[in-house]
């Protein structure tokens, strides 16, 4: 990857801590970047305080002009987004689609990119896990996500509700050759494709005939197809088999939180929305939401938040920073001790700790 | 429920092996279902040659007139239907929407029933899955499956692809009310709702709507909802919390592979496409596909092929004979020796054997 930024040494990096854990993990994450970043790099912080609090304040959710400004940055990083469940003020989507898929389509995030590993001394649900290392490729602008489709009638017996998935050959080629260049650069080069072809057969075609064609280009890559239901099964008896997996927008935020649970819980699990044709800026987050049970109470982990802030260098260019977070995350994991639990801010220094030294 | 048939004593049986391992299974189903019929009960079984071989032979995959024949039978038992992956002479879809769709549409199959229980003896992936005993009821009639969409410039770098899901008022309330009335005759009466509001907004918001409006009416029921994503965490991290769950019909696809898969395998897992309504027979097959791999030697487990015979009696009224199949499946199951491998008619022999001794 090559390193925008370089030349300045200055990082425009807008955040937004967004609700709930979202503000306690993002300080973490900030704090661990702070000490990761290179020698003469600068972040220079511009904070958003978007999310269910703005929105239930001010009725903003995201105004023009702020979308303007995000766009000016090199990387945004963000917390978690939504608030309460069930508040009657805050409609579900709001935020959801106003904000955060907002972003990722505005900022044309085509590459959702969730990595899954079982880090040593993790706790998965699994008793028999392997040794899993893979990454979706979860495609991040189109699919069953774009918000097409309505209602008639609504609230009354004859109501009608569709939702309709679009996807494009543009759209699906370019997040399938994203997903074929990061296998071959993998020691297994192995590429799952994972869809519902024999239901969704409109779709269906669309992935399957472009997979097979980028497929031609990458013959060092070895293919694969699975149903999305099969899929589940495979993640629970033996999510060693994946290397990389090519999913749309739907299905892998499904599969992606079923590995987050796998490899030991969300609290671990990081994500880009990645635009690489560089546009405009990526976003990194963690996959876990505002959890607003335990909000505000130094209870949340912080680690998916710190990994995100990793994704993040490793987008910028800064490789080996990156590296050094994620060493501090492994060790800070196996100095874990079973039935312990440290404050949110304990996590970060500890992993602050080990990076700086 | 009540027994349509006691009167005549003969239960008019449509059969559908299907494909592959489907052949094998449904022998031994037709077998345990034999001697699990009560006295004077008979079955007058009808077989239909339908799937992967009659349609590469013929090109029919379901005529108007095979279709009407089915439609006169009390019920329905299928194996599984499905030709080897990749035939480029059976595109994706052909036999899954103009088969099996093509019947539980028909047939207006709008309760897919999915029971899920850890029985004893089965091989959970699961360190710690605690006393799972669930029913998933899955919608079957409509959502992303009714085949809605299309596609446009198709084999071009232009093409677009849509998939609609279709959500009524009339067919979302009617599967709620089911399993609202299953939640309410179980011991632990709760049922959860999977879907993904805050995304799907359209469907979600009719989801939703009747719900709640349908709750009102079961007070001693206890609800609960979850996004898809979550649901699938939950499934891995403390599948003993759910009771009843309630879904469209591709969350319902994904959420009760996954079942299959953390409750011992997709060998135990039986489901029932059932028309409450009883305007039409019912059809009662396993969860698993045809597994072409297998195929003809013996080597599938015919216990989800089993279990849906048991659902398929209890439909028709017969509690008893089902109760009794279940027993016998579980004492198989506990009495199998890990490692050891029988052959299909083995496994029905042996449960056979247990259900009329
Ligand atoms: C909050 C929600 C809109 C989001 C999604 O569905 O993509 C989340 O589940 C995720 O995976 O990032
Ligand atoms: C074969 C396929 C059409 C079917 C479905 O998607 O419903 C299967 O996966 C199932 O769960 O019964």
């Amino acid at each position: 990857d090559s390193n925008p930024t370089a030349d300045t040494g200055t990082i425009k990096l807008a955040v937004i801590p967004g609700d709930g854990i979202g503000q306690e993990v993002t300080a973490e994450a900030l704090k661990v970047l702070e000490v990761a970043s290179p020698a003469g790099v600068k972040f220079e912080q511009t904070r958003y305080d978007l999310g269910a609090e703005r929105y239930l304040a001010t009725g903003e959710v995201l105004p023009e002009s702020v979308l303007g400004e995000i766009r000016e940055h090199d990387a945004i990083l963000l917390g978690a987004v939504g608030g309460k469940p069930n508040d009657p003020n805050l409609p579900p989507g709001i935020l959801e689609r106003g904000l955060l898929l907002k972003l990722r389509f505005e900022l044309d995030h085509y590459v959702n990119l969730r990595p899954s590993r079982i880090f040593p001394g993790a706790a998965s649900p699994l008793s028999n896990p392997g040794e899993v290392d893979f990454v979706v490729v979860r495609e991040g602008t189109e699919g069953p996500y774009t918000g097409n489709g309505g209602s008639l009638r609504v609230g009354t017996p004859a109501e009608v509700a569709t939702e309709v998935s679009v996807n494009t050959a543009f759209g699906v080629e370019r997040v399938i050759r994203d997903a074929f260049a990061r296998a071959q650069r993998r020691p297994r080069k192995k590429l799952t494709l994972v869809h519902k072809t024999n239901v969704l057969v409109h779709a269906g075609a669309v992935w399957w005939r472009l997979f097979q064609e980028v497929a031609t280009e990458y013959p060092e890559v070895t293919t694969d197809y699975m149903h999305i239901d099969a899929a589940t099964i495979f993640m629970t008896t033996d999510p060693a088999r994946f290397d990389v997996i090519v999913t749309d927008n739907l299905f892998g935020d499904i599969i992606t939180d079923l590995a987050a649970a796998i490899t030991g819980g969300i609290g671990l699990a990081a994500s880009g929305n990645v635009n690489p044709d560089r546009t405009a800026p990526s976003m990194f987050e963690p996959v876990h939401g505002s959890a607003p049970d335990i909000a505000g109470q130094q209870k949340a982990d912080p680690t998916a938040a710190v990994l995100s802030a990793s994704l993040l260098l490793d987008h910028l260019g800064y490789a080996d920073a990156a590296a050094a977070i994620e060493t501090a995350v492994i060790e800070d994991l196996a100095a874990r001790t079973p039935g312990t639990a440290r404050r949110t801010s304990e996590v970060g220094d500890a992993i602050a700790a080990r990076v700086s030294g």
